[in-house]
């Protein structure tokens, strides 16, 4: 409302895309640069392109959001650079998951060298890294010579979770995609860069790849209030607070312990049907398990039910 | 407001995703498929990506959109297909512009093969394509088997000045890129297919560019708002309405002739200040020439002035 | 030497380069497009092109040479395309090998589509795709829309081994990189299509690649070389047979059934130095064993030397 | 024959290969790193990609090589960059002509920046750069932040002509495509960076475009062979001078003043048809002139029967 009662320049000249940069180094404590984008897609793939050369390539989990679900994008924006895929527990990389695929890497110019690190925080598991992980994470990039790119999609409920600094739930990353949609935004993601002038070549990035858009005052206004009096936490909370309480219910049924909004619980397909008979609604993630998220909008008491109605099977 | 309130299924997969298909081709006379798209240069450059292989070029303006202002988007999203420039009055091409850049592709594989040709309606000087025009441009296309796309970021104004039905407007081409944003929309645009297998290969591309958001009924909510009791034909009139008094008044200074809602007007440096000392504010084309654009939100009283000051200079 | 002798017009328009599809065609018994290329790289990656859109994907061995070994040219080619791996004996793939990678692939546009196939004959271990299993994958990759490519560095080595007509080694393969340089050749590999018509794209973006050398006259000499009386099967049998005395001497330190000319021997690095300190030359593949690779050139007193100092170990 | 009768270890790593860095720093007399690659079009984009981000452009004249005769090659290698074209009198660019291209590049992140040079010696209209000539343009790029890239297929021809060092040929440009093709070799050109660590970004771009053979032998003994007593340039003068005598006989009808060994020379359809009655072979440029080309290998008789012939036109 305030974007559309105020026409202003365009593309990311207003004065509400300008406020970006210092509202981020405010909550980061330290000198960063933000550019809104629409899609977490967009904003990981413009993020590694500050990064990783055509040639080269990106270390990535195996069930990594860029790997799995961005259709090829990486692909297309970094122009034909590989994802290395690493296994690691929850879909989190350890420094020695790192490295196993690092070592892999002997022919010379016959293979693509890895250029970067991206993590998932939290990961695609709902598994967030503690700052002591992102530590030993950061410390093999950098003796290793890769930058470190963290997809942030569920960053809110990672720092809710962590309770911490932001600063210390994105540790040694150099650029982090700030979710703002699964955290209830309408379209807008902000990348940070935490080497500011990594964004200058995101400005032409983003122009064409087609997504600089000329009322981007519109973006910004949708990143600002999330960051408005800690929005983004106490959304990422509530949606976190109700995922517990399924969890709860959840029991031993859960394949990773809870940590956010996300839980993935062991079901049968006959308890899948009666849980979907009483109303509940799920993605099947495999044949072992279903996938619930909660978000900063879900009742408590639908929760609630959830958690029951689980429990009771 | 409407898609805000009822959230639904997630990407394009929402209600009023779906409506687009069957509102295009009510609108078009004809089966289409439709998808939005936040920014008419992801429109342009994906509707390309149906017609162009990468060794490919386009045939376009030397002053056309996609060659001047897109950042070599079409470089990236046709993955190094090169724009063919052709010349052309009032930024327009006819069937002898076009032939004139086909001639000059004589060695075999050592030169770029032309695949398409884009044509901007209403064109970057403000100038339309009567459907004669269209249907010749058309007829050339096809012999000489090229696609065709039509950047339509204006194509409001221009079917609202031809005041024919929108099929005529944008007669023979396969893609339509139908703008929005530049009239009265936030930030949601569409790509319109006369074939519609066409879109198929779009739905990848857009979600490997990132452009797929996830909460789509927003985009979608925006476009169906334009075509709603003809509000996307009213804005434009209501555009070229205002731009008219002021052409009124520029006279002998229009570069072009009065159209749509866009001016190029004469004027010195001295004759710029002296405007803007008054308060109006406009685009310094070039040395010779001010852009002057007005929306559907101008206000009638303020054109009047402008043109007052202009004839007064 | 003929190709020097005889000056003649450029490119791929001398009258050497204009025999290949003539050729090719009497080898395979239908109607081919043969094009030369200097490397094996380039050949297959040019071949792909013809199937695999840049969105797509190309599902192929973990181990192909196409993935582990050609630093990212497939996403250099195919401008993004992504490498599918799958999992197989001996590096062939099977049917289900495929069919496993295909079922992962399940989230609409949001996961890279398989465009082909591309496997490798005789495999990266050695192992030879026998008629039938050719015919088992070409009806999956025909069934699943796939195209289907046959990297064949050593097919020589494997139409050698199998000790059929050329065209039961390729089988339903609708493009094969042809090998020659491995074989014996300078520089000059072909691309033979099984579909002519799919020559026609590869025309331009071997161009586009800088592979269209302007003396072609000197690259269709080394392939016709290789056709004229069977050299190119005569160079491979010999290869052949010289490994077949080592694979004796190996005996069950043989990680792989010995079929062509390579062969994985297991040997501690102890072992391995013995050997060295005799003076024989070979590649650590990796800690288990090591790789012999004999050439049409290998004395066979010198393979028997070897057998008879593997056999001491 | 040197290379054949002596295998080595493969790809660059060969005696030969190894020999080229010292070949080309003694012949510039500065530290060069040198590459070799099988044709003009790879050297001219793989010396490219060291200077142009994939959103950049490369200042180039129109009827350069790389624009017109290269199939899109440097949107394939630069992935997408475009080439920014200039004016300039017989195919060469001075300072203003550059400097007219970058005055037009104004709208930021809305239009390509220019991130390099690319100027061929001698000209594509057979003119070469004077050492002051070369300074001014190497200034300027200097000044504009932009890499100066020379193709050099006819490098050979233009320092023969300006009869000096051959660093005073090159001038201030940071990488130099060193043609030997056209020159009298058979498939080797040579990539020489003046900033010897630009070789290493194209060590893993050309094995990735499918150039790196691995014979690699057999491309340095050609380059190698045309240092060896400066037979390249013993070459480039022979053809030069054929070239005088042919230019003698055209007089007042050469477009172009005659430099190296390639003349454009006025006929009208009549005349061109009676000297290919008379057996000459020459290609036709346009409706205006033919293109005559000499090599190391023309007889000089033919040239001056040539000459006599087009002298009694």
């Amino acid at each position: 409302m305030r974007a559309a009662d105020a026409p202003d320049t365009p593309y990311d000249t207003d004065a509400l895309s300008r406020e970006l940069d210092a509202r981020f180094s405010a909550l980061f404590g330290r000198e960063c640069a933000a550019l809104w984008v629409a899609t977490g897609t967009a904003a990981n793939c413009l993020a590694l392109a500050t990064m990783v050369e055509p040639h080269g390539g990106v270390v990535c989990h195996e069930e990594a959001h860029v790997e799995m679900d961005e259709c090829g994008a990486a692909g297309f924006y970094l122009h034909g650079a590989k994802l290395l895929l690493a296994e690691g527990e929850g879909a989190k990389l350890t420094p020695a998951d790192i490295e196993h695929v690092l070592a892999g890497i002997t022919r010379g110019v016959h293979q693509v060298p890895a250029h970067a690190v991206s993590i998932t925080q939290a990961s695609e598991y709902g598994l967030v890294y503690r700052p002591e992980e992102l530590a030993a994470v950061g410390m093999l990039a950098n003796d290793s010579g890769l930058g470190l790119h963290m997809d942030g999609a569920r960053f809110a409920n990672a720092a809710a979770f962590l309770d911490c600094a932001p600063a210390e739930a994105v540790g040694p990353a150099q650029a982090l995609s700030f979710g703002c949609v699964k955290n209830g935004a309408m379209n807008a993601e902000a990348i940070v860069f935490f080497d500011p002038e990594r964004a200058e070549l995101v400005r032409w990035r983003r122009k064409r790849a087609g997504h600089l858009q000329s009322k981007g005052r519109f973006m910004a206004a949708q990143v600002l209030a999330m960051l408005d009096n800690d929005l983004w936490l106490d959304n990422a909370r509530a949606a976190n607070t109700v995922a517990g309480v399924i969890a709860e219910g959840a029991g031993d049924r859960l394949v990773h312990p809870h940590e956010i909004n996300e839980l993935f619980v062991r079901m049968t397909q006959e308890e899948r049907k009666a849980l979907r008979d009483q109303g509940f609604a799920f993605y099947d993630w495999d044949d072992a398990c279903v996938r619930l998220v909660t978000s900063w909008a879900t009742d408590p008491d639908h929760a609630a039910a959830l958690a029951k109605a689980i429990s009771a099977l």
